[in-house]
């Protein structure tokens, strides 16, 4: 029987553990896809507790805790810290088989140094020594996180509205040697059924010092946004397509009838009235394919979630608000829609690099397959992304990546992110790099491929660190 | 190599052996879900042949031997029983890597001390021994079964009009120890659209002594019949969603219009009228939202078993009827109108627990992620459900334990229900129990989870038995 | 560690080496559908080079190549032979868990006597060392390939009014044993929506030197072909269905009211105008209903391969043309419809045996259970076909087997096909084998199954060959 989480937890082979060892666990952290606050970024924030620091904002933690019969006093409520860490530590043992639970016991042992199991009797020992550690101890800042962790560059999640405030003054600070790169995330621009709409249209033009009367003025400003994100550092883009998307021409077709249809749709929408369904859809995806072709220009990638139904539950909504535990998986066909985007794109020529999440795995097959028809160029262009949010899992992964290696170039795999709002996540690479090498472990133990380890380091390396530096790296040829 | 289906299979551990052998192979079973006769078990019925007891009314063996070539005549046919039973043997060894394999081998263990693998050559001595007996031992009456597997409850699944008079009958008899709990299953006063609607309300006016003419009456008549079946021992509803189904008023509300138009599509259908599938639809909607509250009242769990698709094999309908072997797995979208549905009925303040089976794998990760907003109260009051029917096997239900735990606390699972009509199919819970502890042992040996056996056996045994004890358990406390 | 695709390659225990060693590895091949060119069989074409027999036409590994970002020059273009060899090689590596890397080194094992590992490094020597043996030895022609892989029977995929020249040429040359059978598939006859539709019909009718001018002409030339067909071997038609289609009558039905819509449908295409997309699938589904009544005639197999969405990247159908790597797989229902045109095609007495492929995984068990619902006859007369294309892998392969079992009698599988443009693929029906000795040793190590070897090696037996023989063998008795 193998120790509760030791050394080799997760490495099933000797191949799997020297992959482990000696190629993976020593490579950076390109953590490409975060929600990070760039604020306590750049001020170098200090917990003061392990729940501000653990609980706070985590609805992954919050689900679990509901599912258990946990009050919700003493999960968004008004219980103190304190007896809001001992209910997440109740749960814990009722996690077992959950990422939660690997998480957790990773974190407590990266951060913390405890290794025992977390529950309701270790819960007052934990208390102490972690909010102990957290006091006295510097590297558990996020600067000394970000240090101890090697985490090479970190991209959030930004609003094109934003003035990345932050992001200048992390970049100016000599402290912080972990790239801090913006996100470009237009939802809202998109989003023009919205009753925020034409407030955020003014948000927009604030931004940008430009007014927006016309549809042109407003893909221009999106268009100069890009610009301002990109010399701020911006890698890449992100959008959040909870149904994949694509609505052309009333008639079909994607050319000046478009332009003139979408332009009208805008004019519409902004002096008040309302737009239908079709009108909507064929909006976004007008304004997508146009930012596709702004996102191939400074050379960024291109991050489409597919498949996130948000905030089902309306009573909880109206008590908490948006992001607190109440997003599920949606059931909606992809393919088709997916497949006319991207031909679009491609037929203008304007294809950026590409990656696509599904948070619905029997989509993984479907987007792997249609990515896989947009290829070209460079290495792993398109990318079918990491096993994201309710599939981040051991299944959840090793599924992501079985798939990707029998569609495509799996040593091309950009590889993980932690879609994670706390500075606690980084053992998530850890977790991931540990799958990947078990998974390749076992298939040179198995003589299914050479066991040459030279090339097979090679290639856990890349997938953990190196094919993210260069995807993302700005290359200096592009337009 | 281990033997055939010996006491350790399918443990593949020695932390999965203990843990069966010490933990979950004592535990009594409660089949919450199942459709066995009422009759039978209020007359305590012996059956006269193996054939009798173990092949009438099986669609899952007639399948089998439909797609093994067998002639109708020795399924559902003319032929004699012992001809029928010869015509199974003949088939079971096609039968390798099907569930039925090791049901039916772990049955022939269990009833009749028979440990040899059933086939042509030794069906001759399963048939004479098997009916000797059930000639002459009384364990293997109904009760005498419920004796030897520990039954502690069943579910029966039954009509709003039915009057429970065996259920009366079973709970008056001091022979039977096993609780004999009805289910209330109001498939057909939801089916406006078919033609027996109309006298089908007429029954139901008939079993609660009320005359029903408006829709108000209706709906009272229904409540009647919950607060009836709730006297007589129910713990839970059950539905039948081949679709998942949800549509509100004809304005997207689900206030006073979907009121008013719900008693109109009903009046309409009474009086003889057809209705659209979109009110059909509608109506169905309302009454389950309608039925959800009143089930809360008593602390009923509400079962929804999603996506079967029935009799889909017309002249097979018209010869053998329906429930023969017709019936198949749909792959109609569920997520977005089963959100609906639950947020309609949360948003009243009005979700019992509720149990969400899945006909389709694919929906597995859905559901589960769809449940889980709308937790809350007690330990895992929303549930999902165990692996259903044509997913009944040992992939499936290792799928949907590993998505339980990925996406909620497996702890909390209320585990197996054979939904079978037949008194052999309590190895079924065996089987469950081994692929259990099977899981578990696993992750203990692999340093995943503590090899902590007293935490760990408790777990077992609480999804063994325990957890569907307290979830189905009256509160006291409740409205 | 085991060696790199050794003699045990797969073979997981001892087991499954005895099965496959034992049973599986003798057996002929029954190659029942494939796109092999009946002119290069028929006249035994000699390859030039590598490039020529192993990347010419071959999409799977131009989108390995393009994914891996090489140059189109190298995988289409006007790069030599050797460039574009060199590049594939260059690729090999990067292949790592996917089917082709198997595949590749299976072949160059099995036809080059090439043990090492494919890359950049060995490329020289296999360019070297294979070409010269294409050169010198016979044994790598046509018929030797048939030879060596002792190849009973290849079912090539054929247009209806093809006049099977080569199919008769191959058929009178005593020098080939291998039969080479036609598949009769008419995907352009129900193509009623194409520009091309009324100029194909000039070619059937020219092929069968009968005018068509009314629908029953079309209907009538349509089962003459069939008959010519089946004079010439044929046993098996195949349809391309990218979305599953049913739509009957406008009112539903299936009778006379489709008859006369169905001919007025093809009278209006036939002179001139337009159909709608309803017309069009009301057509489809007509004809198709119609052809299998005349499959069922002549004991023929019906091929329905459901989900391929193709040639979704216009600027590379422009470029490249159709089947060069752009197909991708579907995400659409496939359930309700499958089962209206089985029924309808049982309600009247004509379901020919059945062969149900989708590339959609997430279909299996769907396609499963509703071709259970129309077994009877003969032992496995409807099918779960193999897995196609993208799920052409280990892994596909699995649950591929794994839903066949759990759903049905998977002794009655008639197993693999190679679906290939090669003579080069062969080994993939090695490749099944051994997947299916792993699975079925695991089961019998296991104590799943006994461990009966004659029982199992026959089973595996069957599936790698007899069972293909049997299902596609012309009954006698049939009409």
């Amino acid at each position: 029987m193998k120790k509760f989480i030791d050394k080799d937890f997760l490495l099933s082979t000797e191949s799997s553990k020297r992959l482990y060892h000696e190629a993976a666990a020593g490579e950076p952290i390109f953590d490409y896809h975060c929600h990070l606050n760039p604020q306590e970024i750049a001020e170098n924030r200090h917990f003061d507790n392990l729940t501000d620091m653990w609980l706070a904002g985590d609805h992954y933690k919050w689900r679990a805790m509901r599912a258990n019969g946990i009050d919700e006093e003493y999960i968004t409520g008004k219980a103190s810290s304190e007896e809001k860490f001992l209910a997440w530590a109740k749960t814990v043992p009722y996690l077992i088989g959950n990422p939660l639970y690997h998480w957790t016991h990773l974190e407590l042992q990266r951060y913390f140094d405890f290794y025992e199991p977390l529950n309701e009797k270790s819960a007052g020992e934990v208390w102490k020594q972690a909010n102990e550690k957290l006091k006295n101890d510097k590297s558990l800042s996020v600067h000394g996180i970000f240090e101890r962790f090697n985490v090479y560059a970190v991209g959030t999640t930004d609003d094109p509205a934003d003035n990345l405030e932050f992001h200048k003054k992390a970049a100016d600070n000599a402290g912080i040697k972990t790239k801090v790169n913006p996100s470009y995330r237009p939802d809202r621009a998109l989003a023009i059924e919205k009753d925020d709409f034409a407030e955020y249209t003014a948000l927009l033009s604030k931004a940008s010092g430009k007014n927006i009367t016309t549809f042109n003025d407003f893909l221009s400003v999106l268009a100069s946004r890009v610009e301002y994100f990109d010399k701020n550092g911006c890698r890449a883009s992100d959008h959040d397509l909870p149904v994949m998307l694509f609505e052309a021409a009333s008639d079909g077709s994607t050319g000046a009838l478009w332009d003139k249809e979408s332009a009208a749709i805008f004019d519409k929408r902004i002096s008040g009235a309302a737009v239908s369904a079709r009108e909507a859809e064929s909006f976004k995806s007008y304004v997508l394919c146009f930012l596709a072709a702004e996102y191939k220009k400074y050379d960024w990638a291109m991050q489409l979630h597919i498949g996130a139904m948000r905030s089902i539950n309306t009573k909880a909504l109206k008590t908490l608000g948006p992001n607190t535990g109440y997003d599920v998986i949606a059931d909606n066909k992809a393919g088709f829609k997916l497949a006319r985007l991207l031909d679009t794109i491609e037929s203008r020529g304007s294809l950026p690099k590409t990656i696509l999440y599904s948070l619905n795995p029997k989509d993984f097959y479907v987007l792997a397959a249609i990515g896989g028809s947009f290829q070209g160029g460079i290495p792993g262009k398109i990318q079918l992304g990491s096993a994201w949010w309710f599939l981040d899992n051991k299944d959840g992964m090793e599924a992501q990546m079985k798939i990707y290696a029998n569609s495509s170039v799996l040593p091309r795999f950009i590889g993980m992110l932690t879609d994670s709002r706390s500075f606690l996540s980084y053992p998530r690479h850890e977790y991931f790099r540990r799958i990947l090498c078990r998974i390749i472990g076992e298939w040179a133990e198995a003589g299914e491929i050479p066991a040459d380890f030279e090339t097979l380091g090679r290639i856990v390396k890349d997938i953990s660190f190196t094919n993210a530096l260069h995807y993302f790296e700005k290359k200096r040829a592009s337009a």
